[in-house]
């Protein structure tokens, strides 16, 4: 039987992810907090790309649920909601739907309530993701993918050259099947670090200001940080 | 003549500094609180380094000055303090030693109280750098550097491969010279990204977090952040 992933959020990060791992053959449900008014939406999204209901329909394969019935349906969850949202939809998921299931948290605490470019509301002493490890000490949180544009996520062949990917997590199993579909995705092992425990989330999620400031720069999300360590890791 | 530069600073990365800047044939005087108290210790540097006074009488060329004298001296300053240190050290220099002068700011606002990794003590919606500029607002700051190894910091191509150094400022004819001073540490022009205005610093004080964890996970402080953009820049 397939394998049955959540994933929440229904912008382009969540429908990214969502094509990518129904093309590698899992069975996705996307979580929303109110399918008929998800469906109902009739705007375009922020980059004019099309509203969630005509891209659901291009893509017969993904369904759509709440986030409890979702998550209840899963064994391993994508966080691609807005770090300012996640600890709600993650309530609204249900604890009794997490119960050691493994969370892949993509999300990032970007505050933009002053503007381009944001700042963090957590940071340095604290992180999105520990906060989600706290409230749902019953979810094994894994931080990783966060540091880069959706697209390259999921398919990092995307750009050519070599680049990093982080992760970070307490839990060694479950940082173990999150490499697991880095891989299916295109990551080589020698461009995934593993940080260590979840405080080292602290540290990819304070990329986030750099990455900000860099698509300013170079006019551009397509690309990436790789650590050089002037050999082969 | 030659150029008169300032290292602000007597630790690994000042002695870094005045060594590569004195093989440039620049005319480099250190900057210290207390010079006979700075000649008089005797005990290895933290790294077990030989004491200040032994590396001094190997660099006979490089003199030794207080903080005062020696910004009074230079046009370039090179702030080599602890971040915790440098708005006090450049009180010492003495604002009327300052006017109009570049400062190279390669410190980091690193917080050891709770030991290792350290936070910042500054961060996020603030910098070291915009704290040094608003207290010296006839200084030009630029910040650069600060995102790696001292050694890396001058000589670059000590890490094969291609990586990133990062330039932040408000005055651009400050960032030009600052330029050239990388490219004559051996930055290539296509690895030297201009983020802005000093604001950006934020940016790049934040790398600190993750660079202290790969430090531990990689074993070695000979690695750099390479910005990936798919293509020569």
């Amino acid at each position: 039987m397939e394998q049955k992933i959540a994933v929440l959020g229904t912008g382009v990060v969540g429908q990214t992810f969502a094509e990518r791992l129904t093309n590698l053959g899992y069975s996705v449900t996307i979580g929303t907090r109110d399918v008929v008014d998800t469906l109902s939406k009739t705007a375009p999204g922020p980059y004019g790309n099309p509203p969630f209901s005509t891209w659901l329909k291009a893509h017969e394969t993904i369904s759509l649920a709440t986030f409890a019935e979702a998550a209840q349906q899963a064994s391993v969850l994508f966080n691609c909601t807005k770090g300012d949202a996640s600890i709600d939809v993650l309530n609204l998921a249900g604890a009794e739907n997490l119960s050691g299931k493994l969370l892949i948290d993509i999300a990032n605490p970007l505050d933009f309530s002053n503007g381009f470019p944001p700042s963090l509301s957590v940071c340095n002493t604290n992180s999105l993701a520990e906060e989600i490890q706290r409230a749902f000490p019953m979810l094994n949180v894994v931080k990783t993918l966060n540091t880069m544009n959706a697209s390259l996520m999921v398919n990092p062949a995307l750009l050519p050259g070599e680049h990093t990917v982080f992760v970070s997590g307490n839990d060694n199993r479950a940082k173990e099947e999150t490499i697991e579909f880095l891989k299916a995705f295109g990551w080589k092992q020698a461009n995934i670090i593993d940080l260590g425990d979840l405080t080292t989330a602290r540290a990819t999620e304070m990329l986030l200001p750099i990455w900000v400031r860099l698509y300013s720069t170079l006019k551009t999300p397509m690309f990436n940080f790789h650590i050089n360590i002037g050999q082969p890791i």
